[in-house]
């Protein structure tokens, strides 16, 4: 089963092109971390702070784009660890039908807090226990 | 009538935040610049110069969203210049129908280039004669 967790850090760093974000149950106390790029930190750093821009950013465009399209964005979910890189989908509800988009897991991210309400994000068990060793 | 374009050149500047792309007439001599973000210039560059990714670029998921929903990709257009900001569209077929997603300039190239083969870029016409004083 996927475990909800919730975003509880961005550490942004001017030195550092690699930026760190932590995901954290939510109902529990374990925590990882997870390397993500510059423009992926900076968008979600916007959309948590709910910073509005007079035009859309990339990922503001993105969930307008798919809900032009008819979608309707359900979820996100980090599924995988595989060689040290964790793979993510956007779940996407569209005629009844689940779509699974693949995605980096800052992107999916970056998606999530530019919903409003912020989608949930999933983590799934073994990823989970894996990332944090327990 | 929008004019069709050609990406012409890309200025990428390490101590400017602002970078700067050209667009260039295809059936003529008309260029002007338009100033976009880092991330987004870093997007159309890899773009340009197809350099892949092992794992999906923002930009390419945006591509593959809108695919997965059903649509098709069919062009950019560049609009509309109101108060020195430009306004863009993706134009998206879908069930036979044109579907129009605003966006910025930037987002508008970034997906043009991360499509195979590259989208169309269009300008409208006053768009064109206003940003090229012609």
């Amino acid at each position: 089963m996927p475990v909800q967790m919730q975003l509880s850090r961005i550490i942004i760093s001017d030195i550092n092109p690699q930026q760190i974000i932590y995901l954290k149950e939510l109902d529990g106390d374990r925590q990882f971390p997870i390397l993500i790029g510059e423009c992926e930190a900076q968008s979600i750093n916007m959309g948590v702070k709910r910073l509005s821009s007079p035009r859309p950013r990339t990922h503001e465009l993105l969930v307008r784009a798919i809900e032009q399209m008819g979608g309707d964005l359900d979820s996100i979910v980090i599924s995988e660890l595989r060689d040290h890189v964790y793979f993510a989908q956007l779940r996407v509800k569209r005629d009844g039908e689940l779509i699974e988009i693949d995605s980096r897991p800052s992107d999916a991210i970056a998606v999530a807090v530019a919903c409003d309400p912020v989608l949930p994000i999933y983590v799934a068990e073994d990823v989970l226990e894996e990332s944090t060793g327990s």
